[in-house]
């Protein structure tokens, strides 16, 4: 898929990232993808369940995968990460 | 699926679950729910990764839903809060 239509959640207010999703979808996007790690993943479920029951109501969820994703620390270290990746179609 | 194979995550520390999972795990499930709500879901997303990389090799996630509930507050009011169900399987 395309990165442009990825969208990766961070340390903004819900609504932003909801924003997001909705222009991706109205300038032509017809399947974006909300990334999220760590704390910010309960974020990417409220993002894409206010999509698509407020929004865009003919979007559905098309998949939601997770994984462990190993972050370098400044100290020199590695982190294990846990992170979110929800699809969304038409 | 049997209400007593369900995980709910709470405020305790994420190993707290993973034990929860690994014992029922042991005690003959060969499926288990982990199910969480809110801010609680990021835990439930780091209690199934940890699981299968690293206590129970042999178990994958079969499926991941997401909805949104509605609580009623305590003045009475209701809000809306994301959840997740998180299904592993051996």
């Amino acid at each position: 898929m395309a990165e442009e239509n990825t969208i990766f959640i961070g340390k903004k207010g819900t609504m932003a990232y909801v924003l997001a999703v909705v222009t991706q979808v109205n300038s032509g996007a017809k399947e974006v993808t909300i990334k999220a790690r760590g704390k910010a993943i309960s974020r990417a479920v409220d993002v894409s369940e206010i999509v698509k029951n407020k929004f865009l109501k003919d979007m559905k969820i098309s998949g939601i995968g997770t994984s462990t994703e190993e972050l370098s620390t400044e100290e020199g270290g590695t982190i294990k990460v846990s992170s979110i990746e929800i699809t969304m179609k038409k």
